[in-house]
């Protein structure tokens, strides 16, 4: 990848629109278009226009006009890549938008690769590499959770934290440097409880960090919840409420979802990734029990397991079913809900009565009971579940991690951290502590992009659509 | 629909992109922006934004921001739809465009009606109908023929050329007008033989542009072509080779081809649809019959039929299969091109003179030796069907009819003068001249939109898409 050649591609979204967008970045920007584009007026040609401002005329091929279309120009460094830029919004025919790219290539220009935008805008410094990521994820953003999120990346929310953290693990590296300086003279100018309360401090800082990083996975990719259960218990109908749709083929048949059936639902923001599970039983049918072990599969995937019971089932058979799916979780990082449906059926004085009798080896908050058929109270299960995720961060526009590259780096600099903590504690000296936090610094400025290799751009880029 | 209220919609293609563009025209283009757009340095608000500039920013609600966008100004009457307008090229996550466009909503905007802005623009003057209508084609063009004759139309070609005629029939009824004012007298001031000669202009001219709504049509909608012939002479392993892939399934079973198969190819900037039909001969498959019947309605509607012979077979099958076609085709409207195939299987002198003893009922001309199977002389037959276009009026830039509302307007204008003409043949008044001729301005006029109705309009503005 070359970043002197000036690049070209549709930005707009593919097919057919009313009007679509080409954008051209690079040196040689403006005379191609001093070649292809004719001003309706005055004749000011591209490379005469003011920037920042648009003009309306006619791209050209020699005598044969292509299309009518408005050109904006941004003169370099005040463009998004860093150069020199048009941008051409032409008619959305996806006949026009392929002549034009095929004219501006002829032209002297190059297909840009994906991403190659944002990458041109990261090397002429407009953006950290943190803020070209979160460039592809607003893109991608489909709930508000994520767009908040991912704006607020953009923005350099993140970026300014890391500035932050960097300057401390500076400021820690210019102490211990003074000490090394006076070594010979035995003085401790880096106050040792110094050193040890800003090792606490950033450590504190990452590991709030990382932390995030299960609600901006969360926030990004979803949230698994699995409906687990017996047979037609009423696991199909619950999916279809909670979706809004009839998604699930729901039958008094037992057995009748045999396939994991799996989508995901924007509730308040966030996306939840409901997954109907076959029911569990004893059964002969080869097929039903096939899609019983995924059933078993899909729970360990899961972060929120609801075992659905029909509380008009016998005690034993209730009980039996719990302690089943408890063997099955892992309670450190998977939260167990126990949905008693078919309430319909029962009368709301016997059923509290029931379910204190019960003694279910559940906290009380995390059984709720509904009638997925008569839409009861499912709304307090939903409620439940947003409540789950801990949205308090993203309210108070803390950063959240929504990156597993950037979760790797975070662990890494941690890990490099705590070396310095127990150095300290153990009292080696201040050269090796200087080297660990430098490996600390070294992560973090992966993060940013101050410590990169092509292959690592490589592997960012290429996950961007063409055009951005 | 009101036109002074402020219309917004996305204008770019559905989906993500790297980037989407949003539409906003009417009055209160500007003062909406005021609330919603808070641009990133100096502080002009959009209402204080220079006509033609663009300026970065942030999309906000209240205090919080939806995205970081582009906006660029557009003051009326210097914009497409000759209103205030602004258009945002913001992030291009289908969620963010939504939420713009709600934000928009809840600011005052209304949700523009399909093709609105260019009605608005129809309204405002700055084009004509048949050029509003234009832009639609041009958007809707797959070919560059259809991409040429939308662009000349929206450029105004057309327009003028009606212009002219009008002119021409003002000049015509002023001539009479001023025999009438001296009717009394008994001068003929419009010297027939002067309005026997514009009249004669003017029809020609009209019939002209009538007789171009078959290349017009052709360019606009694809040249329907039939493959025929009895069961396998290769009517599929032609399909195949002339849309470049294996599209129908090839057997040497008879009847192989039972549903009619058709699919478009672009040749050289013509849309061509092909359909495959199934093997004309006696049998008692009933769907095999089904699908002869179906043959024969698909004859009916092809503009050219390739009838395919196997040149192995017998004198009397080919003649009988060529006698058939001739007795099917309208050959005033259809163009019959004999297909001799499998010429693999014969040497060329021996193939000559076969053909030369056949004495076909068809001129030499219309006679293509070739072999699908071996992709011979395809390339001459393709030839031959780009031909059959005449394409003669696209290169000479003259205009073509595409639009079956100005064809039906054209042939009752074009009806109206013919009575002129024998009005003035029989000797008729001037006042029933002046009536037939304002008939045929009126037909004109609807072409360009002078004469419209509510109903029209509707009609023309709603197969637009959204946005444009």
């Amino acid at each position: 990848m070359t970043d002197h050649d000036t690049i070209c591609a549709i930005a707009t979204a593919p097919g057919s629109g009313a009007i679509a967008v080409i954008r051209v970045s690079g040196k040689n920007a403006f005379t191609i278009f001093d070649k292809i584009f004719v001003p309706a007026a005055k004749g000011k040609t591209v490379s005469e226009q003011a920037a920042n401002t648009v003009r309306f005329g006619a791209v050209t091929d020699d005598a044969k006009i292509i299309d009518e279309a408005l050109v904006t120009v941004f003169c370099a460094p005040h463009s998004f890549t860093g150069e020199d830029t048009v941008e051409i919004a032409c008619h959305g025919s996806a006949y026009i938008q392929q002549q034009i790219i095929q004219l501006l290539i002829a032209k002297g220009c190059r297909l840009a690769q994906p991403g190659e935008f944002t990458q041109r805008a990261f090397m002429n410094g407009k953006m950290d590499l943190s803020q070209a990521e979160a460039v592809a994820d607003l893109i991608a953003s489909q709930t508000e959770a994520s767009r908040r999120v991912a704006l607020q990346q953009m923005r350099g929310g993140f970026s300014s934290e890391l500035v932050r953290l960097r300057e401390q693990l500076l400021w820690f590296i210019s102490l211990i440097e003074l000490e090394l300086d006076f070594g010979e003279e035995d003085v401790e100018f880096a106050d040792r409880s110094q050193l040890n309360h800003l090792v606490n401090e950033i450590t504190a800082h990452i590991a709030k960090l990382i932390n995030s990083f299960a609600l901006g996975n969360a926030i990004k990719n979803g949230i698994p919840v699995a409906i687990v259960g017996h047979t037609n218990v009423g696991k199909s109908t619950l999916l279809n409420r909670l979706l809004n749709e009839e998604r699930a083929i729901v039958s008094n048949i037992h057995g009748t979802t045999r396939d994991a059936i799996e989508d995901a639902v924007n509730i308040k923001g966030i996306m939840f990734r409901f997954i109907d599970t076959a029911g569990i039983r004893s059964t002969d049918d080869e097929i039903e029990n096939l899609g019983i072990q995924i059933t078993y599969s899909k729970i360990k995937q899961a972060s929120v397991v609801l075992l659905m019971v029909d509380i008009t089932d016998s005690d034993h058979k209730i009980r039996e079913a719990i302690a089943n799916i408890l063997e099955n979780i892992n309670a450190e990082r998977q939260r167990l809900l126990v949905i008693a449906n078919k309430t319909d059926l029962d009368n709301e004085e016997s059923l509290a009565h029931r379910l204190a009798q019960l003694q279910l080896p559940v906290p009380q908050k995390d059984i709720i009971t509904i009638s997925a058929k008569h839409n009861r109270n499912i709304e307090q299960l939903v409620n439940v579940l947003l409540n789950h995720v801990n949205m308090q961060a993203l309210d108070n526009n803390e950063t959240i991690v929504t990156n597993a590259r950037h979760y790797e780096a975070l662990r890494n600099a941690l890990e490099s951290l705590e070396r310095v903590k127990t150095g300290l504690a153990d009292g080696i000296s201040g050269d090796f502590l200087a080297q660990d936090i430098r490996e600390a610094l070294h992560f973090i400025g992966e993060i940013t992009g101050e410590i990169s290799t092509d292959e690592i751009l490589g592997n960012i880029f290429s996950k961007f659509c063409i055009g951005k």
